[in-house]
């Protein structure tokens, strides 16, 4: 007989796929092939890739003689994996349309029943469930980056195709306010039960001098000050590597802005749309972050403040749920900090470095998280596309610091 | 009452626009989207951008207070001519998902509607018949890039999709012979009473000195031969920029070609198949050509000398008919120059030059061939994928001389 | 005893390489270094190239157990010889400090002796004959590189520096007039007694249509009124290749132009000047010239009516001669064609291609002009840089349509 | 009557400024021109640059009307301090032949003889004191950077210059051993009386687990371990940017090497050298130290670790006066921790990010550093080729991680 832990890891199983699934139903066929730069991919590729995930990790492993649903699979859907044989080309992920979307669903079905069967007959076994609960968790990812990558591919068209029409505006914003925090010698990181992924622990000791974090993100109103006094042509403002980069990339606003007629538009899932001043700014870079961080006259949060403040106040946010966003109809008086999770990532000025003392997974999983340890900035919180089950308060999400096609925004932070 | 050259039109234009339609018949919707470089079209772009033509240069100027299908459309379909307007950038062809394929469909439906009441209504009209021809040559003109554009795409494709199974192995070849020609002042260029393009007259008197032209093109089991001879690592044989092309472009063999256990493959479009030894070699630069002549002692033909031999000579050729390679059975024993016309297009030493006294059409249109006449050679003849109606002994094709995607081969000539 | 040719051939070998040295004899030592493009050169590697290449091509073979100055140079200062071993990387040639000036001075010296001994013991030798010819052919063609590339390196320089202070405004420009010839059946190449290219013969037979030629280039003056006129923003009067160069380059006059408070200067060898109005435009690439000709309704000429126009006709140049520009002090008025010789090479629509029947050097040498036989416009006439005994009526000077840093200009023609 | 403080100064200063000079007095003219790549400057450059450094934040401010010796070296001269006007592009410091080498010496004996005065009329004042002193810092760090670019410059030479005789072979080296350390909350960063840039301070604390650190750097001979056993082969080693500049760049060894007939050479200030076994592995990206360590089983010390292993330990090290290496004869046995200064640059696992509650300075002078916060590793120590009195233990150097051209080692560290 199977136990709790095995019927709800089936389900959980049979959930998370399905939601895949879900996500891309509004998605005509044509949509799911290209890739409109090397760092997103096609909807496509995204569904099978997912299912790679299961067949290389589980099935291969588990399965005797485990036939694959085709080899030439192997290498088409391997992302990043150099340990299991060289990836196809990331850059060129949206020039293969074969197989097509009806196939690609035929192999996550093939695989989704192999799964299945493998789970009520070894369901017991704890590696198994280590394993599926990490591809779960590794799907849930990929739904976020279906989400970010339509939004970038769609922008690209100028009919401004909508993916849905699901707008919620922010009616009303509490004033900014900073919260002082203590610190000390305080630990940060994961060591409950559940899952985490292998760069949030172990659970270990920080000192943190006296600072203040803000109540809120910045909005799109304030961010809009910020341009308006220049914020993009003063050099002071700006970490050199920013300052290359807004002349490089000719940038004068966040990721999707455009200005017409003298009024700010931006555009979203839901299509092109009047700006929403209320809103948390979202797809700025860190180089935007920190920009406008000095220009206020505070600075970003480090990772450490950030997740100590959060776990011991009280806070409040939005989510996604069952594929839509859930947005709270108010904002509750009594939180000390609002829209931490569900609105937008956060940047941290944190730079992605391993925890001390912490162990990359084995073998090939090893490559999942530590190997990009470089040139990246921690993110916390999660976004109005993160899956509401994925969101953990020492989740790191970790990003280049130039770029902007993730929903990121950012807090104030500053000494006491 | 119509005339018989209206119905004629009427007809020619139901034809050609049907064609291009069953062209694609056996396409997947995701096969439609892609654009593997920024040279060659998704197909969808292709069916959407020959229906522009009709719209822009026709509808737009004889049908009163004409309506658009979409007004963003004459920006997405417009390929290069920049004097109606800066062209959606053609590298982004393959980020456009929507229209989707069959919104693009239901775009041709509605023009071709429009068209046909405008063909009943002024058919006479002289400039509209002028145009609609045009517009059926430029359509033509796509049918044989949507072939060369799918074969390119599906080529980075490791299961090598195939298009169709329509394989046809050369048996026998004949020997390799030289005819010698006069030449003298001699005169070519059209001055019939059909369509020509502008660059093909006037009809004028060049000079040319004695020569001999090979009785058929060179064939893959010849190439071999050059490159088994190390012919792509001899810089004697190389034009100074086909030298550096081979660094670069990491060259050893013509385009699609690639080695298995010591024995040929070419990807086609029925799929990878064992190199046809007897067929004449395609898909080579216009530098492989110069390079191979070389180190065969010989040179290639200049345009003037291939038209003039062809001209007075018999000759024998394969086509493609509604949409199918017929090639003929076998080599007519009589005809002088075989394979000139269907089987590949041939490269000759001539820059593409405008003729003497030649006049690019009025307007918008004399940007189709004129603004082109740099930094491309002229090939001579017609391919497998060229629709038959659309070959002509006067015809000039022209590419640069790096471009390998045309099914593009050469015939050797030398002087007396 | 010696026989005058030979003498004179020692007397010549004496005089070219003395006037290359005294070309560079106000240079500073930190001039000589630097390549401010992979197209130009630095004069210290001109000084060891064409040095390079009497060893190369001559000490090499004729005199027994030759020791090279250093072996190293054969590589160092191998050009583009393909045939004779991969040569340093063009692009690193500003990189190399040693040998030093000095060093290279050295260099000349030792060769320079060699090489005069061997005209005394050998001289007799037709081969030698021939090699030294074209060794100082070659070090004349880089004696005008030397100055083109100085010019184009201290252009970088926001200081201007001047190369020297020998200005000589045009005081006026004769009325711009077309004279008509009648083409026909006629000849062109060289087939004299004296020197000449591989690419200049064998002389030939070709038809010209009747035409016109202008009798002199187009003024700066002109060519102001074709900016005025929005000449670079209009697509209708360039080539597709030249309106994607005015795009990606910000072309928007020729080179080294520049407009300080609405009045035009120009960068020259003698520093920051005031455009000179009536002297020729110069240091346009070969789409400026096509355009303007557009614009002003008439075409470039093509090699063989420029060559055939001024073979029959009285004309008038001016020239450098002992390294100093030696401007006439004004046009005669009996010459038909003006400046055709010594004040800018001058654009023909003609692409550089081979002669019918001609033959390349043998060897290595055939590497010198037929390699480069591909995407190149031939130039005729002369510049103000190019040594007096340099220029020759059917030279054939070539560059790629983009480049501006020769000085290079045009006249226009027309169809009668 | 001046104090010891302004005597002193006005030594130091002429010392440092001299010391400069001496440097590159055996360099050849030639030398002090090119520019190799964007990220090295030419000697030239150097020698202008430190010398703008004093009189565009001291002179201009302190000197009524004073007149700049040129005001293009404004712009000429200016690094990347964008609040004091846009620079000259990086990128082309190396096509600026004038000012020549005898003008620039010229600006900076005008410059001294300008700033001499002032700190003698002048130099009570704090303000200029404390201006002065980052000038002469700023200027030692331009003579480390002056000899890695002349090492830079001169490897793309195949004549392997020498810049100087001056070898120094390591006859031994001790056994690798690790200290253990006990770690807690400890205090890092500068708070003595003397000079610290505004990145070093304040001192502050922060906790460390135990760990171990190495007694010395990783040897040459121990690198040729990890290369023999296919650690630039092996991807599980390195970090994901790291493993893509392994392909790109091909890197198969640090820079600087070859090998020839099976042994390892280097190109060393002293021309091309055997490989010296014994010594500290140099020139090492980030990417490369951190893909040793994971091979080795270790990782990589954080700065605080190096810091406060190196403050509370006795230690051994090799330096540079008088602009010569002056090596120890010997390790001292009863050091802990061996080349710890003056050997390699040591990289650190530390993103360069701000210690917690620094403020950059003041003005312009802000950008010295502060802009520098994202993507940089921070290496500690100091090398063979940086001033003695330049090396301090709270200093911190930074470099992007895949640079190699700085004399760049590195120790290894464990957990406990």
């Amino acid at each position: 007989m199977q136990t709790t832990t095995e019927v709800n890891l089936q389900n959980q199983y049979q959930k998370v796929r399905n939601y895949s699934e879900k996500l891309v139903s509004n998605l005509k066929t044509e949509d799911f092939v290209v890739q409109a730069a090397p760092h997103v991919s096609p909807a496509k590729w995204h569904l099978a890739h997912t299912t790679w995930f299961f067949e290389k990790f589980i099935l291969e492993k588990f399965v005797p003689d485990y036939q694959h649903f085709n080899e030439e699979f192997l290498y088409l859907f391997n992302s990043y994996y150099e340990t299991v044989g060289t990836p196809h080309p990331q850059a060129r992920r949206g020039l293969i349309t074969r197989p097509t979307v009806d196939e690609t669903m035929e192999y996550r079905k093939r695989v989704d029943q192999t799964m299945s069967k493998l789970l009520v007959t070894h369901g017991e076994k704890k590696e198994i469930q280590e394993l599926v609960e990490i591809g779960l968790q590794h799907e849930q990812q990929h739904q976020e980056l279906i989400l970010m990558d339509i939004k970038y591919n769609f922008s690209f068209n100028p009919l401004y195709p909508a993916f849905h029409n699901n707008q919620h505006p922010h009616e009303s914003v509490p004033a900014l306010q900073f919260e002082k925090i203590d610190g000390g010698l305080v630990q940060v990181g994961y060591d409950g039960e559940g899952f985490c992924f292998d760069n949030e622990n172990p659970r270990h000791k920080t000192y943190l001098a006296p600072y203040q974090l803000a109540n809120r993100p910045v909005t799109n109103w304030e961010f809009i000050q910020f341009i308006n006094d220049g914020g993009y042509e003063h050099p002071e403002h700006w970490l050199s590597d920013g300052w290359q980069k807004v002349h490089q990339e000719h940038w004068g606003h966040p990721q999707y802005w455009e200005k017409q007629e003298g009024e700010w538009y931006s555009y979203t899932l839901a299509g092109l749309t009047k700006l929403d001043l209320n809103a948390p700014v979202s797809h700025v870079s860190y180089y935007e972050a920190d920009a406008y961080a000095r220009w206020a006259g505070k600075r970003l949060p480090t990772e450490q403040e950030w997740e100590y403040a959060l776990e011991t106040h009280t806070l409040d946010g939005h989510f996604m749920e069952d594929g839509y966003y859930q947005p709270h109809s108010h904002y509750s008086e009594e939180a000390a900090f609002h829209k931490a999770f569900g609105d937008v990532w956060e940047w941290t000025q944190s730079p992605y470095v391993p925890y001390p003392r912490s162990k990359p997974l084995a073998g090939s999983l090893g490559e999942y998280n530590a190997k990009f340890m470089a040139n990246q900035f921690v993110l916390k919180g999660g976004s109005c596309v993160t899956p509401r089950s994925h969101i953990r308060l020492t989740y790191r999400n970790f990003f280049y610091p130039d770029m902007r096609w993730q929903f990121s925004g950012f807090r104030l932070a500053d000494d006491q």
